[in-house]
This record gives structure tokens, sequence and C-alpha cells, in this order.
């Protein structure tokens, strides 16, 4: 069977077409453009859908089913969308609908969990018969996934794996998730760059304001980590503690699941490639003995295709 | 079908005859007695245990077969020990030899993975149809186990839900595994206690000096928590870092695992009832929100007998 992988974001949505032996038939996208409501989304996806299935001389009774990647809290068997950030969807039913739409089974999925069981299925885990699998995305926040004897964890309400709100430090920098000392308030790029730039405006950093020639908006992560190597204090700061965050999360997950592999991607890992090495040995120094010699510690190898192939690959999976 | 369910300990082995139905016929204990070589206990044990099926006037195909819950790394597939450290076995045979001299199926388990999987079929989780659950003991040390989409998380290695060894905080105070700043160097019981009497032994904390009589061995988490509520300043340190760290854990377990219900058992909390409520509502305030809203915090109903039961729920649980 032929399925069809969704990964919704705030802008554009991704769609697949994968045949039945795992490979990317049509890879195309579209305009998310549904602020407020799921219904013009629907419409659109439904009708650019059927239009792909027919371009391939495929028929409906072809497709297992449509896999939906999407940021938020969802109840994933109904497809009820509780909260939906990026999209700004609170409390829609987008499942349900785009399923009758459709005609075709829908499977609702968060998007960083799809991205996880995508990496499991068809990325860092493919055929290597794994069961165990934790994937950590540093990109603007932190998200990440986990699978456990060869099952996605969801857990009770579709949260799990909310591995960017584990606490690194009791009281510590405020998150926008609205607590205290979250690994993301530490080292996910977004809040990374905002605690640079607010050291800058203070007068600090000089070297990070010379570097960006006053322009604030270029800080990405990348100045902060050079602007740290050439010696600069606060750059340092923030840099040291984004890194020995990215690790204790790293070696705790590690820990807890003793996990075959541990995969890593997302904005803030493609932009360092120093940090990969640096977790895989503190991993391996500091998790525990036997998880840590057992884990292997990758990059991500699907790169922007994860979340709407790891979404398409849950259709069936439960 | 009956089981039979293991709990070899240090100086005491558990042995629980099962009913089909789940009910606790018989409780046994035998001398464990075999420091360095199991093939006492394997004599001990089996012969013991074909008096038991004798005198209840069973048959050994009417017994399932035995579920051993042990401390230590194993692989729990061919009963291989790795390294127990209670039992000063390293590198034996277990598995394969108890079960030929018994004839039935063993299924050897970390003990605290078959408490987590004893409450969840037995124990807390009994009958509410759950498919998350977490455990974390603090006794001593702090164990920990796993239950996720209905199946207990051993890991690639045997080794997952080493809770205990996660890091609380980097740097901080050395653990008896050698590493730095694990949550067990806060919160386990003998290393909150050893703490404690090093502070004493500097001269420091004399109320707690007071309160025991002078007698360092006297000092338990109860001495350290009361006199912490008295004021002792040194007491309180401790006290309040244990409190922390077993808080702190228990949310990022939350938020990590989404699970329906957290179970909390072990000496530190039983000893300490006002641990329970201040955990629960740690985590009901700081876990990732949905999942800090969906948990159930409960105490561990099945006390000693969880590892056993445990034990003997995992013959057929893969």
């Amino acid at each position: 069977m032929y399925r069809i992988g969704l990964d919704i974001g705030a802008t554009k949505t991704k769609i697949l077409l994968i045949s039945p032996g795992g490979k990317i038939i049509r890879r195309e996208k579209i305009l998310t453009d549904s602020f407020g409501s799921p219904d013009p989304i629907i419409r659109r996806a439904a009708d650019f859908i059927g239009k792909l299935i027919a371009e391939e001389g495929l028929r409906k009774r072809q497709i297992l089913g449509v896999g939906c990647g999407c940021a938020g809290f969802m109840d994933t068997e109904t497809g009820y969308i509780d909260i939906s950030p990026n999209l700004k969807w609170f409390g829609v039913q987008f499942g349900k609908k785009f399923g009758k739409r459709l005609g075709m089974k829908i499977r609702m999925v968060n998007d960083v969990n799809a991205a996880a069981w995508g990496e499991f299925v068809y990325g860092a885990g493919k055929g290597k018969g794994l069961r165990h699998l934790v994937a950590v995305f540093p990109g603007s926040g932190i998200g990440g996934g986990i699978v456990c004897n060869g099952k996605l964890v969801e857990g009770a309400t579709g949260t799990a794996g909310e591995v960017g709100h584990l606490i690194f430090r009791e009281n510590g920098l405020l998150c926008d998730c609205g607590r205290r000392g979250c690994h993301e308030a530490y080292a996910g790029g977004m809040p990374m760059e905002n605690r640079m730039r607010k050291l800058v405006r203070a007068g600090k950093a000089k070297l990070v304001k010379e570097m960006v020639k006053g322009d604030l908006g270029r800080i990405n992560t990348r100045t902060i980590a050079d602007a740290a190597r050439r010696g600069d204090p606060d750059a340092k700061l923030v840099w040291k503690e984004a890194v020995a965050s990215l690790c204790v999360l790293c070696a705790n997950l590690v820990s807890v699941f003793n996990p075959e592999v541990l995969v890593l991607g997302g904005g803030v890992i493609e932009g360092n490639p120093v940090l990969l090495p640096t977790i895989r040995h503190y991993v391996k120094t500091h998790a525990v003995e036997y998880s840590g010699r057992a884990v292997q510690v990758v990059k991500s190898n699907l790169g922007g295709d994860a979340i709407a192939l790891g979404a398409a690959a849950m259709i069936d999976a439960d």
C-alpha cells in the first residue's frame, strides 16, 4: 500500500507520497494559510492529494491513509487538536473532518514524535533491527521523541517526549512555558539567542555586537559559539550553559531509556558541528555505564522529511 | 496456570506461589546464603519449589514458570548475570542452570523493574486499564521502573529505568556509582544518612547529634527530616536538597513519559509521610502542563511483595 505523509507547518504544509517500499515518489508543498481555522487547509490539502493520486495513476484504495504531523497538543486517536500555537488552532476538530473530506484513514501525530518515529522507521534506525531509540531535536526550542520496545511513546495524553521542558536547573532561567530552569531555556536556539541579545543590549558581550555589526537580529547560535571560542566572556557563559544542558539532557535520556540509538538533529545541532562529538563523549562518560556503552549517538539523516515520513509510518503502527 | 515469583535478596529469597487468579497462595522465605556462586541457592530454591508444589497438590505442568527478581545487570533473556553487587555474583549463569534443574521456564528481571511491573499488574495500576506507569523507589538508593504502552521498558541492555543515576546537579555530590550529581547522591537513604553523619563528625548539625545521643548509626532519613523541621541548619540543607531532588526527578519523569500513574515507594517514602503530598504538588505544578494534570501520584501498595509478584507476572509478558 502507498501512504501519504503531511508535515503541517505554520506557513507551509509538506506532502509526501510514499511507495509500498518506503520510497518518496512525490515531495510537494502547499501553503498552510489557515490561521484560526483548519477548514481552508483541509479543503486545499484534500484537493491537492486527490489530484496527486490521480496524476500518479493511483486509486484511493491503494492508499493506506494519511499521517499528519503537527505541532501542539492533540488527541491522536480522534484527531482533535487542543492547542497548536504555531497554527493558532485552539480546540479544533481536524482529523475527523479531514478524513471525511478525503475518504481516507487519518493518523495525527505530534510533529516531534513523528520525526522520532520517522528516524526509527526510515532514518537513523532503518534496517538495524532496533527496538529502542531516543531523538532530541534542539531547534528554536527543544523537541524530542521516544521509541521503546518498537513502539512510539506518546503517553497518556499524547504529550510524552517533551524533553525540552525537563528541569535542568531548579529555579533557573525563565522558560517560554512559564516554568523555570527547563533545558529549552538554556539550549533552545531562540531562548539562547534572546539571552545573548539581552546581554548585548545591557552593554555586555561586546565581541558579539561587533560580529553582527550591531544588528542584533543576526545573532544566531553559531555567532554565540564563535564568540565564545574567541573569548567573549558573556558568550562563553551562554554557550557553556547551553552545551552543559544538552549534555546532561542526553546523558539522562540514555540512562533512563537505555536506547540502542540516540539521534540528534535540529538547527542547533546542524549549525554547530562541534556539538555531536561533545555530546557523544559526555553521554559515554556520564550516562549509567551499561547504557552509555551500548548507545550509538548519531545525527538525524532525514532532515526536513522526518515529520511527514514519521507521520505516514504511524498510520498502521498502533 | 499458577506461577512462581522469586525475590532474590542478599540474605533471604522470597518465594511466592500465585494462583491463576493472581492470589498469593504461599509466601515463603529461604536463606540466600550463596555469596560468590549461585549454585547453593539454585539447589535450595529448586528443592524448596518442588516441595511447595507437591504440598499444594499441584503438578509441574500447572506452573507457567518462575520469575526471578534480582538486583544487578543481567541478560534477561538468557538469565546470565553480569553483575549483582548485593549477591556478589559476577558473570554467572543463573537462569539456564536454574531452569534446567527445575524443568521450568525462568524469566529473570532486574528487581526494581520487576517491582514496577508488579505495581502495574497487581498493585497501584491494577484494574485501571492503564497503559503507562512510572515507579520511583527511594530506599537506600533510588530505583525505578517504567511501563510504556503496556510493556515494561527494559531497554537495549536491560538497564532502562536507572532513575537514581539521572544527573540532578552537574559536578554535584559524589555518588556511589562514581559519577557526580546523581539524584541518588542527594535523596537515596544511605547517601543522605552518610552525608549527615559526615557533617556531625565535622562538628556540625548539633541537634542531630543530640537526637541520636551521639550514636551516629541511629541517624536515618526521619531523624534528618525531624531535625530540619526543628531548625537545625545542616539538617535543613541535607533534607531540602533531598526533597528538591525527588521533586525534580518525579516532575521530569512525568514530563518525559506522560504516565497515567506515578507510583512512589521505598523506605524514604514510607518513613516520611510528608513526601508524597509534597512531590505530588510539585509534579502538578512543575511537570509539562498536560502531563502534570493527567498523572495520579500514588503510594506503592504491594510493599515487600512487589518484586516477586512483578517477576512472576513477567513470565508471559514478552
